[in-house]
């Protein structure tokens, strides 16, 4: 399945000359987004994987499935202020200021293998904070695991010594 | 299964007085998650339901699992400015101030029966919003299901007249 064909882009959003990658088109979308799901859930199920950790806030919605097929715990990478319980942080920086992510300190267990998930991998900034996060708790990263990449904005270096898996490329900045 | 067992509660978040009931070690559980989203497949199924609605951003977690468990659309009901195609808004008041929430104008189709998801019912002030944006796209909520419920703070007045379906229930504000 070309799943390129679901995926919308919509010009000047958030803001003038930016090509954004829409994927509400695509879960709009039910045997598309079943299709990623099991993809995902074939390529992890004999990979003795022990958590999915998903990424605020579109993360949620692919990690989630996936958690689900895999009957797998389900840990969250959330934007500051979002979680009640306590916390370890990591800051990166935006294009223009930084911008800070948490997850719980017992939302993974030391020694866990685990896939990291999101929607789009873009600078990579997001992605290595989360890595960050997911190593300070004394888990491993098995593969970072997104549906969009935009390889101009190399994320790969930013993430470089991880194993990524990525659906569809688009070469846009 | 007393799934009320992986439910977290956490005194004074996000502020004193507020006993905050906490899913993320309930998704940390695998099996409990999927508990929750097969009986909500068994309970759907049978219903010729079109799409899954999430309510922004725990909503997302659990809409987008049924979704793929029952091969259905899932549509985004955000929190404003972050859907970037043309939206339809709709504001609801805060304890101190209003907040706004959006849905993409071709989320869902007109005469679409739909469920509506989030992890919380507590006013009801998100879940009313999310509904007046359903039917402004001239869908149906065939019934509003969420996992947790606090009866004291009258979300299912709020609601009145439409169908709803909740888990567990706590006697707290």
């Amino acid at each position: 399945m070309d799943i390129s064909q679901f995926i919308r882009t919509v010009p000047d959003f958030p803001k003038t000359g930016i090509q954004f990658k829409d994927v509400t088109t695509l879960l709009q979308n039910g045997p598309a987004f079943k299709y990623i799901i099991d993809g995902w859930k074939d390529r992890y199920l004999d990979k003795k994987i022990d958590a999915i950790v998903g990424a605020d806030a579109r993360g949620f919605i692919f990690a989630s499935a996936l958690a689900y097929a895999l009957e797998l715990p389900l840990a969250l990478v959330r934007k500051k202020g979002k979680l009640p319980h306590t916390t370890i942080s990591e800051s990166y920086e935006l294009e223009y200021g930084t911008d800070t992510l948490e997850m719980h300190i017992d939302a993974l267990n030391k020694g866990d293998r685990v896939i990291l998930v999101d929607d789009l991998l873009a600078t990579g900034g997001t992605m290595s904070a989360a890595v960050k996060l997911i190593e300070k708790l004394g888990a491993e990263v098995v593969e970072i695991t997104c549906v969009v990449e935009l390889p101009l904005l190399k994320g790969r270096e930013k993430l470089a010594g991880h194993a990524i898996h990525t659906l569809v490329e688009y070469m846009v900045h």
